[in-house]
């Protein structure tokens, strides 16, 4: 069997995420490798830490990275705090509230929900209520569901959580970069990432915070693996059910004992190095407002065309947005005429939204003005051959007027 | 805060891994992305599952890669295939054996263990013999252990597990690609690897295999997560203890329907799609001859410095040599003066030979002649720096007469 050597098709990827990398986070994991603990390599551990500590406003000393996708990044968290038997609390508004339900459920925790229709998030009296009620160990919550493209507030529910002594852990692979995140004003005792939206690199790299609060759980459940304990470390509490997303050993890995644990995936840290870099570079606060520029912009374009908006608007993520599918539209056939065609891809969605949204993103690298506008100067194209009535430029005169306004 | 781009200092990596990556599996890794499911990255699915076949030496269906590091592919294996209460053996030779023991337990599985000193390998009957008294749902071993450099040989091993209905479970990481390996041939369950070491990769994605026999008692305990899930799909046997990691639906996604589950780390796909290509294009039996090769020639220019091998060399992995550290010598400081003075890294190791040897491995793309040539030229240097009476030119002499002989 012989295969050509990688080769991908020239593709704009405008859906939820994964989207197109920054080409400098690229060519950053091109970089050579060296050994695990040299001490340059110890030395890029310890900036991309610094790093992340600003990506997620918070000044947690244990911020690192977990070795695997967003989804390893939420198991290792809830894993390490969730021993069997533990309530956990999960809100759901979408899809990804239920894959924290599943998580948790592996993880032999009780698991209470309490749920919103797709489309609207919670009030901090529905989670506080049910906070009440349940006296979990743990909240769990998503910022921003791509599912549905909603951004759930969080500034009060840190609060809510401290007063009953819950901690709050956060998924932000979707909102992180892109919509306003503050680990430590907020309160949020967990948080974790992934590279492939906002952040503007591959996935394979999820990036993590843990405060003192949530790290004293852990610590309290320290097993060593054996051949790498010494005789000071001591066997506290239930074992974590994992050892490769066991926290307090990766915190021993990524701290100043150094202590072997998984070897570093050394490129995906490269990457996720320079994904922070470039953000902390051009400032949090600039890029979440640049997200919102670009995602005011796709919302004007598509409303331009004619489509509806599916959600609540004042709770929309900055970096996509859920459209209906128009009537007399097949869906798919459309996504596939904007892939092959155009070589642009828009994504559908789950669950009750299947097939009949569609979801364009503007987020990372892409959240810029020439993605926008030819992602609208084909769709227009393509609804248009699908049958459509609409105004010939409607879209891309709606983004642009946005662009205009705001001096872009 | 203001770091630079990457930039790390040149290192030629002569540990026991991880090494250097070749530098056409890098580039491949800065190839830009495509959607999860575009035609294009499916395919690029199909053509790696195609490859590890050939890697693996194969038929197996079940041929795809676990987001992680390799000990992210044991971890999968295990938590898949042992439910709590389960016996497993685990033979332990080395360190890596430990581990296997440690990701067991944290499986709640009943693990037993036989042991053999650090240094040796254990004779069939003496795994049969265990297998009789333990009756294991799962044996579990490790081919190459880099603590020890030993290669424990398995072709008798699949046939006794078969005769007593027990799975044979095989990490392979620090072998495979170096000395043989045959999947089919030997009759080993599961088989999973990494790239850091004989495939000349970075660490952070874990090729595996599994046997029909392995995915049936995975698939027995099928069950496919809410939102994801179809009327067609029932819950089966005891879920297994985690998301990420549970097999059926990794199968799922790699599989026709290609059901979401994690999003595949793109990037690392194309960097273990090319080092798998470049292994089969080279050939799978070359490969392991080049390995034999260097890996002579490394042995016996240790030897002609002086220095003395640990372990039996009859079974000492082609990719990896132990020495033990001269006396008088600062094992430390000699491999610091190795790395900073000559920009080559050794190891040392772990556990009972913890700064008594060093560990010097010839593997991936470093399994080549100059960089075996150029290794013992240095420690040579950093011998006589530090007192050691030493033949000059030794061990360069004897790794050229190597080379001579075999007309390499």
């Amino acid at each position: 069997m012989a295969f050509d050597q990688v080769n991908p098709p020239p593709r704009l990827l405008m859906g939820p995420g994964p989207v197109d990398a920054d080409p400098r986070v690229l060519r950053a994991m091109s970089a050579s490798l060296i050994g695990q603990y040299d001490p340059a390599m110890t030395t890029y551990m310890s900036e991309a830490m610094a790093l992340y500590r600003e990506v997620f406003a918070t000044a947690n000393q244990q911020t690192f990275l977990v070795d695997g996708t967003s989804r390893a990044g939420i198991e290792a968290a809830l894993v390490s705090l969730l021993e069997p038997g533990d309530r956990v609390l999960v809100p759901v508004f979408g899809r990804f509230g239920h894959l924290l339900t599943e998580i948790a459920e592996r993880c032999a925790a009780e698991v209470h929900t309490i749920e919103v229709p797709w489309g609207e998030v919670f009030a901090p009296e529905q989670v506080e209520d049910a906070v009440r009620r349940v006296r979990p160990k743990v909240v769990a919550i998503v910022q921003g569901d791509t599912a549905t493209t909603m951004c759930q507030p969080l500034a009060d529910l840190g609060e809510i959580c401290a007063r009953h002594d819950a901690l709050l852990y956060c998924d932000a692979t979707a909102s992180i970069g892109g919509n306003d995140l503050r680990t430590d004003e907020w309160g949020l005792d967990v948080v974790t990432a992934g590279l492939q939206k906002c952040l503007g690199g591959p996935s394979g790299s999820a990036p993590i915070t843990l405060s003192d609060r949530a790290v004293a759980v852990i610590e309290a459940r320290r097993h060593v693996e054996a051949g790498i304990a010494t005789d000071e470390d001591v066997d506290r509490g239930v074992r974590i059910a994992s050892n490769y997303f066991d926290l307090a050993m990766v915190m021993d890995y990524w701290g100043e004992r150094r202590l072997n644990h998984h070897t570093e995936a050394t490129s995906m840290l490269y990457g996720a190095r320079e994904c922070a870099r470039l953000l902390v570079a051009e400032g949090m606060a600039a890029a979440v407002d640049r997200h919102r520029l670009h995602g005011a912009a796709m919302l004007a374009g598509v409303g331009g065309l004619g489509l509806q908006v599916f959600g609540d608007l004042a709770h929309k993520m900055n970096n996509v947005v859920a459209v209906h599918i128009p009537d007399g539209i097949d869906g798919d056939a459309a996504r596939g005429a904007m892939l092959t065609d155009y070589g642009i891809e828009i994504g559908t969605s789950f669950g009750p939204l299947h097939g009949k949204v569609w979801r364009i993103g503007t987020m990372g690298h892409n959240a810029r003005r020439d993605a926008v506008m030819v992602t609208l100067a084909a769709l227009e194209q393509v609804l248009r051959a699908g049958g459509t009535p609409i105004t010939a430029g409607g879209g891309v005169a709606a983004a642009a007027e946005v662009y205009a306004s705001e001096g872009a």
